[in-house]
């Protein structure tokens, strides 16, 4: 009676991103264990349990999902986007290294979904181009002079930045410290990407620059994509700009 | 007579990962471009033209994917894993960016797909779990000098390193000297891991630690991921390992 795990990427909204792979896995599992509104996007069935939870949850949640899979049970743990991108797959390896032997021995599978940067790149152009990184600005678990280390290694080692979590309730000025400490080092004209609910229904896209940016409103459902010195815009008539990151580096700054 | 260009995203290899998004862009063209073991994975279809080209020539094929649309044609271009990161869709832009006018009044659609550090990722639990970078270590377009000062923005700042493009025919000895330069920053058990071929019939998935690396075997179609000093290892009975990086730091060192 060994149980399995499979921890699941919806992708960042739609059906559309669902894969095949996602899509099975949540065909065959008999419980469904997730973020409510994330657990909301997958149809209900009568032969399939469901247990949603809050989004502080993350913890408890993995501890559940892991109990239940022990029990030999087929359980599906969805997760908004990627699984591996601030996001659950840490969390139940974090509960599975300090939980009880037989989680160990589980079996565990990963299945991918494509996270929120690339498709708010894709919206845009090329912004993720070149090099680039992405960093939590939740500084829940992490202190934030952390993040402020990270982000002046991002801007000085000339990555593009994708800034996750920009913003909740309780964590409303990191945002805007961000932006003032990646504006230490970049232009001020640097294209900076606002993606807000990429893939569904509400969706807006927000080009603006690095000087401007901190006017623009942003919530837990946006990414921010901060370009480097290199990225810059295609200007086109009647339709959107593209912001793209060129491939070719002539030489290094100092 | 407005022609539009849709970048795709075939993710990792295998028809698992292709979305529902990325499928709809396939059918609706009328031609498909992209490097030739792209094409292939695309079933052929009697009312669909395919222009298949070779790896080095990007910009060639960004150019010809244009001309095409700019006759008024739905054509696809097509990118392994996702057309966002170093693949075709800065290249497409690039072209845009210099090309006729013609092109800046395209319709240009970019189909986000998994790329590969997500599903290598994916394979062996959660080593992307806390903030990391990509980089690619082609210095075909970028001096090397600049690909060593991003190893060392990232390993200082404490990111998790994805490298891709490691190792060519032309580039052989560049994934030592990265591995070298991050091993002046990091713990010699510090987790890598090599993944080849995900997704398809030949994958390989290698976990090792800094100081085994270099002994690794690598080509073309693998991508590595080094752990930051906070990355982990689950040992399992009968099982893989699980890697993964915390979502918790508890304080930044020096």
């Amino acid at each position: 009676m060994s149980g399995r795990l499979a921890i699941v990427g919806l992708g960042p909204g739609d059906e559309r991103y669902l894969t095949p792979e996602a899509d099975d896995a949540l065909t065959v599992a008999e419980a469904l264990y997730g973020y409510g509104p994330y657990l909301d996007r997958v149809p209900a069935r009568e032969d399939q349990s469901r247990h949603p939870s809050d989004n502080r949850e993350e913890s408890a949640r993995a501890k559940a999902a892991l109990r239940h899979a022990a029990k030999g049970a087929e359980v599906a743990l969805v997760s908004g986007g990627d699984p591996g991108v601030f996001a659950m797959a840490a969390s139940v390896c974090e509960e599975i290294a300090a939980g009880p032997k037989a989680w160990r021995a589980l079996d565990v599978e990963i299945v991918p979904g494509i996270t929120a940067m690339h498709a708010v790149a894709a919206r845009t152009g090329a912004p993720l181009g070149h090099d680039f990184c992405a960093i939590s600005l939740s500084d829940n678990l992490k202190p934030w002079e952390l993040v402020l280390k990270r982000l002046n290694a991002a801007a000085e080692g000339g990555f593009v930045v994708a800034l996750y979590n920009p913003v909740s309730h309780a964590r409303p000025w990191q945002l805007g410290d961000a932006l003032a400490r990646l504006a230490r080092h970049l232009p001020a004209a640097t294209p900076v990407i606002f993606g807000r609910a990429v893939g569904r229904g509400d969706e807006s896209i927000t080009i603006t620059t690095l000087t401007e940016a901190p006017g623009v409103a942003a919530d837990m459902a946006t990414l921010v994509i901060v370009g480097s010195a290199e990225t810059r815009l295609i200007l086109r008539e009647g339709r959107p700009p593209l912001v793209y990151t060129p491939r070719a580096v002539e030489k290094v700054s100092a």
